[in-house]
């Protein structure tokens, strides 16, 4: 509390709401959360609230549920112009006989820009306020999100072969590392390393990236056993999966964000449980690439913390962290022939809380809590598609999508208002700048029609 | 063709699209929908449409994707007001604890023109035109959907058990053929048989459907091996696994809609397909129930006619065909390990031509076609989210959703525009309504509630 019943204190944003979800798993029922200079700086009830401070600009929002803003916690974000051009592909003939010939044609510091810049509009239009991204020219991904205004985590992809952004893992990191020493004070953007997979990193960078991660206290973004090809290959490669090899390189830990996961057995769950692993869970990708079902279930009773992504457009193809909360539901349910898996709560939790935590950033976002920055979204809970209502998470988790996103706040600036991004021109200058885009891939995927 | 080009004819409404979904698996592009009496009259390019046809109305659909009206093959509409009163609990707790003592408490044909109403109107927001209907008092079902312009098949629903509708299998066998009478000659609606399941519904009960189902050319609607338990106590009390006993029985025919099919061997599914059954795919509720994976890929490969459907709103907990969509597609290739299987084309055939078929309803509804019933919808493919669009059916599955639906005609009468109900007061009227239940509802919950 920052003020006294008899002196109003005057705050910047007092947003009274029917439903705030809070972190203890409890709906409060007509509170208010109060905003100042970006962060939330107390949560009571309204009665009160309207007494207590004199905020500079107030919502009412009745039939409003109000939750944490969603986190994307694996995106590759810019791939957003690639949407649906390579369906019904396994990961391997996607990769190889698309989207990498795609991109050596396409790849630019613009293109990043661009499709960063659709992404960020899509996802903020969904109540995502936050994503981490694995791609390329992140120092453009990172002027995409700021322009916006939405929080980015950036990935220093590495890999070991040629792009159009870098030539070699060195200058790969080289290149990362520099975007991040400008984009350092930001409020918004952070850095993470982003080795691409075991596959496609060597030895000598993964302990270079590990050295790192330490020296820096980066989380090291990695895709980690997403298809059983993957790990047969490595098998004869290196002679032990991919895990293993990783545990051997010092890389598993509570830096870690491992991304997929769908192949994992029994010891390396527990691998991952002793080494306070993160893992990101991409349902809706790892379905449509035929990569087959997450151990979710099992990783979340031996308490890996597991959060949710979308993956990137070409694979999915909606940025949508509401879908995934429900998809990851019913999957768990359908996986595990238990329906009491995974419930709504949760699931709200992977979307939010526990990526936050993935990320080290669960003191700052993640929760609707005092001191943490004002990251919100308000869901409209009075669809016909949502009456009646007897449980606002029930609806939030299995009957409601990104449809029903009203508002969306950014470190208490309001990005969304009414479903339309803050500048109205915005998205038509970015419907406009993706049919421009259009032209480009679909002149490129021509000589190659059959 | 109708006129000639010298002098336009009079039909009631065109519709100009940019793309127009035709069921040779290709789009029609700049195309026009001609509609006369309900009826689809000519498909052909917009520009001798404007010469050949005088429209009283006319609908110029720049952007827009126009498909056949989605057809919601298995629910049971009225649920819609217990929509999330029973979340993450397992098929029989869910009937036991839950769902049939609500309905012992609350069935009524107010409950089912209110509930059935409600589900109309979120089916047709989402561009479902027709429902496949297995519930109580189908005579007040049958009085919503006219009354919102729905098609609706209704089942003549049958248990040995007692229920506030009917006290046992003949008193619900002549309750609802008494209702089929009265609604005989109206367009929009039919009726079939629908024994529950096969571990509520007795040998003679079966019989005595068998025999008009043949007499009176009506489908017979039926839950099949939606669970493990069911069969395996099925196997106890009869000695035999339940698909076996309706073999005996004679109901496995093209009359046979059945619903769920999770749990086959390898040759029930060839049984299925010998006797051309007809199997409706729930994927959503199948996973929330925890049911498991329909062999979809399987049933299909084989010939099988495969139709989608919702279930109920209390085990889903969204009435949306096009989420069914793409949660199929998606299922069926983690399921199957293979990317390149139910593929977008095929999907919208599901929700489509295949579920009039199983029907029998293939020459009036389920593609754009000439001659057909103009059950219609337009989908606007220039949201951010669906930018770029390199193919319109993809994003239809894959990337679009309810949210997108625009335009809905039912026997070429619009039905909703702009995303609207058509008569505006409907909205707040079935709020309010849904309200009152949600009251009475959570009235009779709470006592229970620990």
């Amino acid at each position: 509390m920052l003020a006294s019943a008899d002196t109003p204190h005057a705050v910047d944003l007092a947003i009274h709401a029917r439903w705030i979800a809070h972190p203890s798993h409890t709906l409060l029922e007509q509170h208010a959360v109060i905003v100042a200079n970006g962060r939330i700086v107390d949560i009571l009830p309204s009665h009160p609230a309207r007494e207590r401070y004199a905020p500079a600009e107030t919502m009412e929002l009745d039939e409003h549920l109000l939750i944490p803003g969603l986190i994307n916690l694996h995106t590759h974000a810019a791939m957003s112009l690639l949407r649906g051009v390579a369906d019904d592909m396994p990961l391997m003939q996607w990769l190889k006989t698309r989207v990498w010939p795609l991109e050596a044609a396409l790849l630019s510091p613009r293109f990043i820009m661009d499709g960063t810049e659709l992404a960020c509009a899509e996802m903020l239009l969904g109540g995502v306020t936050c994503f981490n991204d694995m791609y390329f020219f992140p120092e453009a991904a990172a002027e995409a999100a700021v322009g916006i205004g939405m929080r980015a985590v950036l990935g220093v992809t590495v890999l070991e072969f040629p792009s159009a952004y870098a030539h070699d893992a060195t200058d790969y990191l080289d290149k990362g590392l520099a975007a991040r020493d400008v984009w350092r004070e930001h409020p918004l953007i952070r850095f993470c390393l982003a080795p691409h997979a075991p596959y496609s990193v060597s030895d000598a960078s993964f302990e270079r990236i590990q050295t790192l991660a330490a020296q820096l206290e980066l989380p090291i973004h990695l895709h980690i056993h997403e298809t059983a090809e993957e790990i047969r290959r490595h098998l004869e490669e290196h002679g032990c999966r991919p895990l293993h090899r990783l545990d051997r390189l010092g890389i598993l830990g509570p830096q870690l964000i491992g991304v997929h996961a769908v192949h994992l057995l029994a010891d390396e769950i527990a691998t991952l449980a002793r080494n306070n692993c993160n893992i990101v869970h991409c349902p809706a990708s790892n379905l449509k690439l035929g990569s087959g079902f997450a151990p979710v279930a099992e990783l979340l009773e031996q308490g890996v913390n597991v959060g949710l992504g979308t993956d990137g457009a070409a694979s999915n193809n909606r940025l949508d962290i509401l879908a995934e909360m429900r998809l990851a539901s019913l999957l768990a349910k359908g996986a595990s022939g238990d329906a009491r898996c995974l419930p709504a709560w949760q699931a709200l939790d992977m979307a939010t809380i526990n990526s936050a935590r993935a990320l080290g950033m669960e003191n700052e976002i993640g929760s609707i809590a005092i001191g943490k920055r004002a990251d919100l979204v308000a869901v409209r809970m009075d669809a016909l598609a949502l009456s009646p209502c007897f449980d606002p998470i029930s609806h939030l988790v299995y009957a409601a999508g990104r449809e029903d996103v009203r508002h969306v706040w950014v470190e208490g600036c309001c990005r969304v208002q009414d479903k339309m991004l803050l500048h109205g021109e915005k998205t038509s200058n970015l419907k406009n700048c993706a049919r421009l885009w259009q032209n480009r891939v679909s002149a490129y995927l021509k000589p190659n029609a059959d």
